[in-house]
């Protein structure tokens, strides 16, 4: 999913998460779900990092975003009180919509795998709308 | 918290809960703040079956409902697979208030006894305001 | 991702979900990551159906299922109070693996589109194994 | 629900959270039961900075926590993107169970006030033990 010809890319953002029950299941590990939290408050910080507010992209300019498709591959469980990090990095940019590569690592071991694709919506509709100026700046 | 002297009451509503992997920890039983959840929806469906369309309400007359507070107290666990009941019967009615009495049973045993007061809000303003006239009526 | 020369299937298992606060978000909107869980609930109630009881395979033969990889689509958001249907059919059968082809609907309109492959572990070590035989025999 | 002659106490043990879009209902604010797990996640970071390491109390000693009762008022609804302090201090001790009093704080606005109380349990057979003594010798 990600192209080997690709200039080296500078590091991920990383946002640290610490699994607590509420993150659990009976099963002893992270319930499958719990993950893509995770990655959707990575790419929450990843917009704020970028000087976007989201509270104030839909007060202001009516826009909201909403996860379109995603593909994910969970490779390794996290279990309760682990320290996580998950990255989000920017993998592609379309008219209404861009990708995320997401990871979700325990020191150096890859868990979660993704790729999450996000559509810019216009909150009154929720229908598709051209990404916000600021956000096109934003993406390398 | 329940009137000794007060009538006997109807058979409370009950709404039958399936415990999914999404409820559970990893402690091996379900989450404590699930049964909160539980408990919501079972207010959801004696909305309903009262003839109240929370949808309507909002979109037509501008209120919404917010637990304002709760005494809950756990019992004993529920576990993966439980099928549970989860009931709601009025306990009390105030100006912009009311509460339920509410309980989460596996069989004949009680699992959670909760007392839950929630207000209704200006959806607008999210201020305390009178309850809609509907649910007066539809409470005994 | 589904075998165009495959004989006509029965139709899919089926699962009502309604739609409570506790799946939404602040966007109005059914959260994305609840649209997992939904499906997971429709995934137990198939293996319920097919006579299969997870929580004796755990306790008895130290199996328990663990999501490995989905492909899955968010075409048209729900919203409280829907009733939806969440659909699961077995799309394909490996070693130590099967997959679902899985719908959310409201009425005929597709919501969600979903492709997720499940792993069966040891519960002790967390280690995929080979399916049990239980559901080797209930996948077409 | 505090003595106000108790002596007085040092600062309270506070968790900065960020709300994000998983935590929030179509209400257009934070879920009723999300902020238990915010007060959860504050209890299991107390028992951190006290030394406590439940996934070590659990394997080895073979304790785990269960919250048993709770008292809780919602005073102010949190938005999307707030930062909250979650606060945590011990209300009391007991012999199987120990009480704390939480609050959730935006800056200094007071949203939600609570009593939580924690039992104990054996983790193999869920039924409620003596506390063990690294909690007796951490709580003042």
């Amino acid at each position: 999913m990600t192209d080997p010809n690709a200039a080296p890319q500078a590091r991920p953002f990383a946002l640290p998460v610490r699994v607590y029950w509420e993150d659990t299941d009976a099963g002893g590990i992270v319930y499958h779900a719990a993950y893509l939290a995770f990655m959707e408050r990575a790419r929450s910080e990843w917009l704020r990092a970028a000087g976007i507010d989201q509270r104030r992209l839909r007060e202001k300019e009516q826009v909201q975003f909403a996860v379109v498709d995603m593909q994910i591959e969970w490779k390794r469980p996290a279990r309760f009180d682990d320290l996580l990090t998950v990255t989000a990095s920017i993998a592609g940019k379309h008219r209404a919509s861009f990708s995320f590569a997401q990871r979700v690592l325990r020191g150096a071991e890859l868990l979660v795998d993704a790729t999450v694709r996000v559509a810019a919506l216009d909150s009154a509709t929720l229908k598709p709308r051209r990404l916000p100026e600021e956000l096109l700046n934003a993406c390398p």
